[in-house]
């Protein structure tokens, strides 16, 4: 029977099937150390690994016999897929079962930072309560307004979806301009970043982190933004340099964010943690029941149907 | 000039185009006392209070030149219609600026309370902040989950619209029944309330507060909704008997709660301020800028029309 390591505890459910065909290796921990996965690693033909393992070349060179990575979610900048594939070892990921879940999570963070939900929710809570009145606790309607979303995948698609049907315009930009087909059944329109970011009143990020990508959020990009604009990150921290996005905040450059993921996770920046204008969630934009079963389900999907020679998910 | 009094400090902005035809008395302060407002209603042809305002027999009574109650908002509770129709003295609400918004804040709760947005913000402010893993703070997807909406007016039907779009099937219960051909185009079924109740897994309040939905929500309604179900309110508090509701949280007959109104409003049960699976709102539903100003634009206009012999949006 071929081995799986997998470096993070996961609900049993979702590796029903796996076992059957597989010798699965968990911890009974949260997590293995990576002393721990480099001494196992050895012996296994798959690794199943969560993104706060750095799966790099010295993990890779360890795993002898090692001929799939099966990564756990749907964003893989923890592992270095280019070495992975000089030595011939498959990386998969699991874009389906997170698209929607993800998509959900912006859009809450969305309507919780718009719509003052959260931060009511606390002030309720707190001794001195809350003043109650018409003109008290004022947020922005969504309703009307322009939702810009930087990188136009399967996630942000599924926020488009959600934003249209919220009395939303839906401006994007990508590396790659959709059809004009895909963009009318879509309902949404090309603009080049500039123009998203000086004319959008909430952006919404989906892109993956890569190089190009990271800080493509930095002091320049928030000054062209509306004062009154609002940021939601469900992708990948170091896509925002989070000081200029605090300095941003602070400056009034923009008007609130919500936060699903941090350029140094999984460590908050004191400055945000103050900050009544910010909704933070802890890297749960999967986090439900179903999704983590779905996503695990979909790793072992991706193992089983390799080994029939099926590639499935293969991004390198 | 025919006299306006409005009982409440609303922002000016919405208030321009009336000002243009009428004299408008308001408040410096906040909201004027009963007191102030009897005072000042003996002499004024039009009142316009808010949902605070206790518009009773003696209040009525004592507008001796009242023609008109141009109400600032959609519920009108608060006004005893049937005595100022008795007294020749039409009631008007604002029911199109209304809708928009307080869908958003409904369907911002429900992804708050589903998804933790709420609870997860204020544990990772705390000092002791939160757990992060794979397996913490889990909540629920909402994609493929069932919404059962009580009252399927103009709201229930904008809270249909976005749940539709965010991969949920939606049910509801009404005093009628759509026509089929409107069932189809909205894509929702309808279902007794009873059915309604065991089914859903979000249920959502829409329907006005009468003496016939007083309580509709109390023991026997939560004994038979599902243990993981979550109840959001952005309609009345006294729909639901909030000490039920706490009971059936407390016991886990339901998983959650969001909440914009309550029983005793302002006021709000202790125990609902120490939950952590409710998500509280001080009656935000239209609580952004330009809400305010649309509803009261639009009350604004129903006064003016009035007086050019057009009855808009008439309740009574």
């Amino acid at each position: 029977m071929k081995k799986v390591l997998i470096t993070t505890k996961l609900l049993p459910e979702g590796l029903n099937e796996l076992r059957k065909y597989f010798e699965v290796i968990t911890p009974d921990k949260d997590q293995f150390t990576r002393e721990e996965i480099l001494n196992q690693i050895t012996v296994v033909d798959v690794l199943l690994p969560t993104f706060s393992v750095q799966v790099d070349k010295e993990m890779i060179d360890a795993g002898k016999n090692l001929t799939l990575i099966a990564n756990y979610g749907v964003g893989y900048n923890n592992i270095d897929t280019y070495y992975a594939r000089e030595k011939g070892i498959a990386v998969t990921n699991t874009p389906y079962p997170v698209t929607e879940p993800t998509a959900e999570m912006a859009f809450g963070l969305l309507l919780s930072v718009a719509r003052k939900i959260t931060i009511c929710d606390r002030k309720l809570r707190e001794p001195d309560g809350i003043t109650w009145g018409l003109l008290q606790n004022l947020g922005q309607s969504v309703f009307g307004k322009k939702l810009g979303i930087v990188g136009l995948g399967r996630i942000g698609k599924a926020i488009a979806r959600r934003a249209l049907s919220s009395g939303m315009e839906v401006v994007y930009f990508n590396r790659n301009k959709l059809s004009e087909k895909e963009e009318r059944e879509l309902q949404v329109s090309f603009v080049p970043f500039d123009t998203l970011l000086k004319t959008a009143d909430i952006i919404s990020i989906s892109t993956p982190l890569t190089k190009e990508t990271t800080h493509l959020f930095d002091k320049p990009q928030f000054d062209l933004m509306k004062p009154n604009a609002i940021l939601i990150n469900t992708a990948r921290g170091a896509i925002v340099h989070e000081k200029a996005l605090i300095d941003a905040l602070r400056n009034g450059k923009i008007w609130g964010a919500g936060l699903d993921v941090y350029e140094f996770e999984p460590s908050i920046s004191e400055e945000l943690l103050a900050m009544d204008q910010v909704v933070l969630a802890p890297h749960n934009g999967t986090a439900t029941v179903d999704a983590r079963n779905e996503i695990t389900a979909y790793a072992g999907m991706c193992i089983i149907e390799f080994f029939k020679g099926n590639l499935i998910s293969v991004v390198n």
